[in-house]
């Protein structure tokens, strides 16, 4: 017997991994969750039949939301991620000393279980003393913060479910207002590439102008998501993500990583043509 | 009934696209040849079941190809596109007035057939003046020919093949001596992403290395391909890939563009990690 799961991209294009074995199965207060084990992704966690993150290339996913602000913002002290139960965004976070809190706000409780009895490589970090995790709505947790985080990270689902409420322009005013003033928040953006989600891209992209006076985004190769051709929106109040990236203290700090580095940091902000396009950058 | 086209982009990792109905299915003196109309992919181009260019990404790999050395050397007149049956790489370079021919090679006569009658948005431009189609093998045509050409196009399909020829230390060697003294040579590099892939291009970059004093890849992100991250390589007697990137002058031509522009240019050799790793670059 062989087994597959597939990844409907669009309503006409699939992708499908062979799959070795099924880990977890169950179905939480908010979602289906799945763990698989897949031969070239190795594990892959799947919620409501949609593929979250596989072992084999969450490192892409991770180190661009994190690295990138990060390179950016002189003095990150406190960080806010809302999602990213998975533990991957805390982990690339806490390799910096001078990070003292990091808040990680994760709806479903069984998420961060399953992660961090399957998926240590990821979760791990998610006990490191300056982690702390809320089982909480996202919106609801930021509301009512005043200028208190210096980056937020949205590390969260496709807007077709339950993470809609955290791609509109209410929920970006709330970001606004609960970082400092030279505050930076980074969202997954979705790709530009199919039609559905190009959509998205762009009302996402008009959301967050509104907030903030710099908005653009920046792109990177996430084999397994659709179309691998995957965007981060970078928004601050304050700095500019090429103009004051800096390299050189970056480089000095030492900080291990398979795909970012202060070079790709820049070619990841020069975009195509039809994105700049659909994006009216 | 549903028909369902599935490329294997590995043993174990496959990618579907549906069907709208089968224009084209033949088998050549070469090769087993299918045009399919698919629904969000258009007219699909499959050799030996492998798919070779999409009605809607082609423009990404096609203007890839093309721009980037164009933009990069001074005085491009004569250019040998080897495979490219299909047209694509010939539509860009014809955009050029400065340049005065054009020659294709391309082993099958059926595939730039089918091109023409089924893919006139790809193939019109072999009909231009100046696009001289020889219907040979690459490595043939190219044998014995000495500083005659500005830039050669290496626009063929995987290594597993018939094009294996087309990834050898020999045929790089030939290629050398097919250009002139300041030429420049593009070849598609496959993904470094999936095993098997990264092991052909470490190869074809250390063959490349061995003839060309100047010698890196560039990455685009093509959604059929697999992994969606694709390369190139860029190998050069003499010019620097962006050291001698003119972008004023190339700026100036208004040559219009949907995926190429002469930031992403520059973005596109600042590579992530792993892949400098595994070309040791």
């Amino acid at each position: 017997m062989e087994l597959w799961y597939t990844d409907q991209h669009t309503d006409n294009v699939r992708f499908s991994m062979k799959v070795e074995k099924e880990l977890v199965s169950l179905e939480s207060f908010y979602q289906k969750i799945n763990l698989l084990k897949t031969y070239d992704y190795g594990k892959v966690l799947v919620l409501d039949g949609e593929l979250m993150i596989t072992e084999r290339d969450e490192f892409i996913y991770h180190e661009m939301a994190v690295h990138v602000p990060m390179a950016v913002h002189p003095k990150v002290k406190k960080v806010l991620v809302i999602g990213g139960g998975d533990g991957g965004s805390a982990r690339e976070l806490t390799k910096y000393d001078t990070i003292e809190q990091i808040d990680v706000v994760e709806v479903d409780a069984e998420v961060v279980r399953i992660c961090k009895e399957f998926f240590p490589e990821v979760s791990d970090s998610l006990s490191d003393k300056r982690v702390k995790i809320h089982f909480e709505e996202g919106i609801r947790f930021a509301r009512g913060i005043y200028d208190e985080y210096d980056l937020i990270i949205v590390d969260c689902a496709d807007p077709y479910g339950p993470a809609e409420g955290l791609f509109t322009r209410e929920f970006y005013g709330i970001c606004w207002k609960a970082l400092k003033e030279d505050g930076i928040l980074i969202n997954q953006h979705e790709s530009p590439y199919y039609e559905q989600h190009a959509r998205s891209v762009q009302m996402a992209h008009k959301h967050i102008q509104f907030s903030f006076p710099y908005s653009t985004v920046y792109q990177c190769h996430i084999p397994s998501y659709p179309s691998g051709h995957w965007l981060f929106g970078f928004a601050s109040k304050k700095y500019d993500p090429i103009k004051d990236l800096d390299d050189e203290k970056w480089n000095n700090l030492g900080i291990q990583t398979r795909y970012y580095n202060t070079k790709l940091h820049q070619g990841a902000f020069y975009l195509p043509n039809y994105v700049m396009e659909l994006l009216e950058i």
